[in-house]
């Protein structure tokens, strides 16, 4: 299958700090094309991928400290793909910021189905009400979500699910853990740093805590500030800076469970995918997409709130630590992921020949 | 002939404060309207014009403090007026920001000819490289210009300049001025504030500052604190915050003359022709649109530099304050607007009937 895909620019595919939607996108691309597809990228000319690069900016945004809300760097680079549809099967649009919306009237001309996976949380009817009327006016397109309940009963054509991938190679099985918990994130009151460290001082064990404050948003580090840093002691709750991605995998997968006490509904959540990897279970408060990616009593816990979290901790040694890898290797791996692609372009190609 | 008008968001057609394009929008669809064209306005639903008004926000965007990077909303209006351009004979598309920038592609397919109106200073190659490849990507499509020094050798197919116009009729005629030079805009180093009250000193006359200061942009309130109030001394040079239109029109009215010292190539610069309407010539430096919109030695001077400013203060009564309210009345009234525009949509029209 001819596939084109548009990626973000902000980073190159694949990114070389952080980057969640760049990742899948590299994952996606290799994956697509270690199967045989003949696929082009559409991204920063430093991109390097098994595939083909159509660049569409010289430099990744972000090396140019482009501002963050920059309109035509974008809208170049969608119109530069959708010039080019003719020359695909499909293409697969990933929206991932509001720019990126403007891909959607594009495909109401474009004579190529073109499908669309949702890597952000859809938008409120009443508070983000710019967003929700165009994602409604173009709610007939084929859409793909990261997690069923990302949805949130937001009525777009879905034509399936796809869960982001991870490459399970590069996380090593720890069977024996060794005696404490991890958590693990940008430092962030949704993503529940402090509910964490609650935890662990109530279970009275070790938390490391391995997180990264964004210095450019001024409430995560006023909350980092006040909320977290008063509570870490070095003993006890251990702080661990920003980590590449070997010394990540190597202190989850040593740790009893990863805790992921969230504060809203997220869409998705890889951190929980990349313990489960290591032999990690999960015991995460039972929001977002968290029931989706945990079996509840199998490869973690499900809880509501920290006194339910301490609980479970006790019981962390039930879990069988195999099971939590095989989750991965079943579900969350990139041949799943591109399983779930293929399937979700030819629903797409179908739905668009019967037009 | 059926004109399809997309004009900016940001406020009611016609503004409730400033507006400059908002204003010419409102002169625009008015007068097009009064010739018996059969003209829909796409804008805020509070927009209250001689033509039909299709509401696509429910309220400007300034009212509800909607951020000045917000993308959907901008994008959703331009869709909805794409969407029904097989309604009209031309759609005439304002472009004013960069999010407006979404509409060029959609005129790629639109089966309706699109005419476009840049009201701003065309993007730098070097410097603003992200708006000039996309500029460039169109640049066989129709355009205006509202300046010939505006169009600055950048290849766009522009297809004629229709200078903005003003309601002349709100503008009275004041044959005798009293004594003293006027300043009046928005206080901007760009705008030279400083070098007019420069010159005024060094001329010895006096100098009335009409001007207002956006608290919003710190360069502007430093350049205010530190550059200009401290020669404001209350006789001399005189410091008149903000003020209506009829105060404008009279605080013009009775000047000598503006002086424009202007510190860039300004594309247009409406307050020029504001003061000659009402009489009064001005003394501008020679840049951006000055020399196209003030006749040299008739309706006012250029010069280059302060010191030539204030020798040609001291010739000012060798205007005739009649030339300059014909010059206004001849090139820069709403009837001379609208004959440019009928002009301008014929000839797209024409262009792409040939295609």
């Amino acid at each position: 299958m001819k596939v084109g895909i548009i990626g973000p620019i902000w980073q190159s595919i694949p990114p070389q700090g952080y980057g969640g939607t760049e990742l899948v996108v590299y994952n996606l691309v290799n994956g697509l094309a270690d199967k045989g597809h003949d696929v082009t990228l559409f991204g920063a000319k430093s991109s390097k991928v098994k595939a083909r690069v159509f660049p569409t900016v010289e430099r990744p945004l972000r090396d140019d400290n482009v501002e963050w809300t920059n309109v035509a760097y974008n809208l170049y680079h969608i119109t530069e793909a959708f010039d080019r549809a003719g020359d695909f099967d499909i293409l697969h649009m990933h929206l991932n910021k509001s720019q990126d919306y403007f891909a959607l009237p594009l495909a109401k001309y474009s004579k190529t189905p073109v499908i669309f996976t949702i890597h952000f949380q859809l938008p409120n009817r009443n508070t983000q009400k710019d967003r929700y009327q165009v994602l409604m006016k173009y709610k007939d397109f084929a859409y793909t979500s990261i997690s069923d309940s990302q949805r949130n009963n937001f009525p777009l054509n879905f034509v399936s699910t796809v869960y982001n991938a991870l490459d399970v190679s590069l996380f090593p099985f720890n069977k024996e853990p060794e005696d404490y918990f991890v958590w693990l994130g940008k430092i962030n009151p949704r993503k529940g740093t402090k509910e964490a460290i609650l935890a662990a001082k109530k279970a009275g064990v070790v938390l490391k805590v391995i997180g990264a404050v964004d210095p450019g948003v001024p409430e995560m580090l006023s909350y980092y500030q006040n909320e977290v840093k008063p509570l870490i002691d070095g003993k006890q709750i251990q702080w661990i800076g920003e980590v590449g991605i070997g010394q990540k995998a190597d202190l989850l997968g040593r740790a009893k469970a990863f805790l992921n006490p969230i504060q809203w509904e997220e869409p998705y959540g890889l951190v929980m995918v990349e313990a489960q990897v290591c032999g990690t279970p999960v015991i995460s408060f039972a929001r977002g997409a968290a029931p989706e990616l945990i079996k509840d009593g199998l490869t973690g816990y499900l809880v509501e709130n920290v006194d339910q979290m301490v609980e479970k901790m006790g019981q962390i040694n039930n879990i069988d630590r195999r099971a939590c890898r095989e989750n991965v290797e079943d579900r969350f791996s990139i041949p799943a992921m591109i399983d779930g692609y293929e399937k979700s372009y030819n629903k797409a190609i179908m739905a668009f020949k019967k037009q």
